[in-house]
């Protein structure tokens, strides 16, 4: 089973894919999106949508997982990051694939154990979960992240 | 020349399709998206996405408008508006075009010649700018308010 873990954002949204076989979880491939801040917001959505339907297509993941967003403390970003995560959901819908999102203390914890854990330790314990696998940033750390906690959570069938 | 004015929300957005000569604007088409608050949101996006790309297809517009977007009152409603708004300006720029935006009150000063003015009063001069228009609702009045305001402000070329 392979899952798609996203973490979007309009500068940089991460990807990352996992395979599940019974209780074994291993790398596939991540990377970042990155849109040119020069560029018009359609634009920069467009070049969103027609990378994550490339990776929909060239990993085929039959779910993918996302965090749940809440308004921050700069409500101008929350703004920027919601048009840019419409814009990834919509990938997975026209992808057929089932999208379930996590809090993120639920992420911090599928990985670390505790729902405080820094970034850090987050991406410490990915190097020991996904051995091997390149992560193209904190981005892309943070999607694997959420994909294993989906791998962890969905329904055992 | 066709112009394509969008208000988008995730429950329910408003499009509105006019045509420019000169200085003379007619109506053309208008109509409301509505999706259902019990689906899933990647389904609520994939559904506005299709039909905004039947309207784009069917009316073949050469420009967008849509108003600007503040954080409200209500940011987990911004919030959801915002990932509809990604969508919209996302089906824009895969039908080729330019989207521009306009503040609130612009629109309205296009409209009725003031920027406070009540919806009532906008949706009243709609229908003396657009004779013999049926329109769907307030949010495709919206749109087609934010068409009228792009045909006034767009560059005479």
């Amino acid at each position: 089973m392979i899952i798609l873990g996203l973490d979007p954002s309009l500068s940089c949204t991460g990807w990352g894919v996992i395979r599940v076989e019974g209780s074994r979880i291993s790398h596939v491939a991540n990377g970042q999106v990155k849109t040119d801040a020069k560029a018009a917001l359609p634009d920069r959505l467009a070049h969103l949508d027609t990378v994550l339907a490339a990776v929909i297509a060239d990993h085929a993941p039959v779910s993918a997982a996302v965090e749940e967003v809440f308004v921050n403390d700069n409500p101008q970003s929350t703004l920027k990051l919601a048009h840019a995560r419409g814009v990834a959901l919509l990938a997975c819908a026209r992808g057929g694939l089932p999208v379930a999102e996590y809090a993120p203390r639920l992420v911090k914890k599928a990985i670390v154990g505790t729902g405080g854990a820094a970034k850090e330790q987050v991406q410490a314990m990915l190097r020991v979960l996904l051995p091997g696998a390149k992560i193209a940033g904190a981005d892309a750390a943070d999607a694997l992240a959420v994909a294993i906690c989906h791998a962890n959570h969905r329904p055992r069938v």
